[in-house]
């Protein structure tokens, strides 16, 4: 019998849910690689991993390409409550903030809203630690504190930034996640503080109480290293010259293991090439698997592909990327055309069996942007 | 008109819920005081405070009474993933345990799911630090290994104790509380580890992977000492000599400001009089607010309370404690008899407008218990 789209997809669907491949993957890197923040040795370890990973399923070419990336290191660091009594703070340097001299920082902490309120009472700033506690209402509304906070402290003398975490929900855990430094300002250091000893400190400013803090992080901005994206190619049976790129990221924070950000998106996205390949089933086109670095730190390795790749950009038909944690697949967020994307309804249709078959317009991701922005329909991996 | 049960109820409630005198009382606690560890100088400003706001309120008589109580200091700890790769775990070194030599202790880990597979496994232990993996199967399925678990791991040569947080969800928060040593078996030191720190060693050692840890701790028991459980009482207008005690435990532990565990339970209890006294509502029987210490090391101000007031205790007609944190009431825990269940029922009904009104039978709280032991009825405030 002839193989349709549908027998097909339902061989990989039923292969993909009895195989333990991806999930034993994604375990090894993230058990005994751990995190993998760009420019670290451990992302040096996951790069060969995940190269040699892709050598041993067969793949028909494996290969490295070189991006030039930021190299920031977090070290030590803790924080203290000093006033008005003496308590330990959880922190999280933020991702590319400098340190502290190697005694630390101390002083009064000048709790604001948010941008407006700081520049109202903008002559306060000098010398004090600014707090940014600005009510939740979504990611949005605390990471543009978390990018840009610690600059406009800055700008008004101020000697460090605090941002509380960019979440609504927590349990003394503060959030990481990246900063930048505005030009022709002071660069001071920043830090998340967890949801509760951020509330905690602007109910005792409210009140008048001095609130005194000390902030200690070691974090260096080393130079800049080149340190590659990971690929992986299963070459095409008819049009091997067209590509669809399939990936993730294989860089991450360096709190946690990166499990769902994302070592899942990268072992999904290589579990379904593999699959295929076990399963003889040859694409039509090439599928090239990247595993990009640099995301965390603001799209390096997405960006790195775009350029090295520009001259074959227009013989690449779509771009997919899975970052969005290793959930429960929900379908697909699709950045194309409307006739694309009725043709990407088509196709996940029979995902339905799997939930997997929501198909709406929308971001795609990080890493793919830089080439769906030059026209190539993007898809991005939605989860329940 | 007459005061009916009825009424009177309705001007507490109203007066209550326009109150900010409670919660106000609680963030001063919490915020300007912080953890009160049992033994600690904070606690010893937390009785001076709460005392203080008893006079402040009028109550008819404030004092103090000693109890001899543990005196645990935490001081810094951290530790270490060293195989099979380098990272930092999140712990928190367990209520009363030892700390380690300066130099910390490394050892590799040795993963059992509880007792059984220890005893099973004990040549094994000799040398390694044990780590505590059971499956979450509620509260107590963890908590006998956090209470326990060093001195099973002693008895077999282990040199230090790790258990998972005694919690179902985690946000790489490690859960404290208590833990005891067995007598005649060396003291190992103890700690938690967060509920994903503990499966990722569970999962490496399931594949072979030798897990090695450096464990630092520089917990201290000092010697015990006495520090005071703090009282006030409304005199009664009709019966003086009977006593109906209400409370909470003014301690907590020190990962936390104790706001939930139990300020919010010192704040409803010493708020309730407060407000009664405060409406002119003299009550028929003595109301006796005490602010019990010691409770998280085991109930020590409990115990002392009882000792104290062993010939007046046929004379307590009841005993409240509210030790469930500061959440929306849902109604009350009785261990009384079935009359003294009924009489509750019936009181409570009114509290209907609250959703309040739920009494059941059940555990009424530590530091009432040795008093409910001894006949009295127990009333424990619960919560939705």
């Amino acid at each position: 019998s002839e193989d349709t789209l549908e027998s097909v997809q339902a061989r990989i669907v039923a292969a993909g849910l009895e195989d333990p491949w991806t999930a034993d993957w994604l375990e090894t890197l993230c058990d005994s690689i751990g995190p993998r923040l760009t420019g670290s040795a451990a992302m040096d370890a996951a790069i060969e991993f995940s190269a040699q990973t892709m050598r041993d399923a067969g793949f028909d070419r494996v290969w490295t390409e070189p991006v030039m990336v930021p190299h920031w290191e977090r070290g030590n660091e803790w924080a203290r409550l000093t006033a008005p009594v003496e308590e330990e703070l959880y922190i999280s340097g933020l991702g590319l903030s400098i340190g502290t001299p190697p005694e630390g920082i101390e002083a009064e902490v000048m709790v604001v809203t948010g941008e407006e309120e700081l520049e109202q009472r903008a002559a306060e700033a000098k010398g004090k630690i600014v707090l940014f506690y600005p009510e939740w209402k979504g990611y949005g509304s605390v990471v543009k504190y978390r990018g840009a906070g610690a600059s406009m402290a800055a700008k008004h003398g101020a000697v460090a930034a605090l941002v509380r975490s960019a979440t609504n929900v927590s349990l003394a855990t503060p959030h990481t996640g990246m900063m930048r430094y505005a030009e022709d300002i002071p660069e001071i250091p920043a830090a998340a503080v967890t949801v509760e000893d951020a509330a905690r400190m602007a109910r005792q400013a409210a009140r008048g109480t001095v609130v005194n803090v000390r902030l200690m992080m070691q974090a260096r901005n080393h130079e800049d290293r080149e340190q590659p994206n990971v690929m992986g190619e299963l070459r095409g049976r008819e049009l091997p010259d067209q590509v669809v790129v399939v990936g993730g990221h294989l860089d991450s924070w360096d709190v946690g293991t990166g499990a769902h950000d994302d070592g899942a998106g990268c072992a999904i996205t290589l579990g379904a090439a593999r699959l295929l390949h076990a399963l003889e089933l040859r694409p039509r086109r090439t599928i090239r698997v990247v595993l990009f670095n640099g995301e965390e730190q603001g799209g390096y390795g997405g960006r790195a592909y775009k350029e090295t790749h520009a001259d074959e950009l227009d013989r690449h038909v779509a771009a997919l990327e899975s970052d969005s944690g290793g959930f429960a697949p929900n379908g697909f967020s699709v950045r194309a055309d409307e006739a694309v994307l009725e043709r990407i309804k088509a196709y996940a249709a029979s995902l339905g069996s799997l939930g997997a078959d929501n198909v709406r317009e929308g971001w795609a991701g990080v890493d793919i942007g830089p080439i769906v922005e030059a026209g190539v329909p993007g898809i991005g991996h939605r989860v329940k």
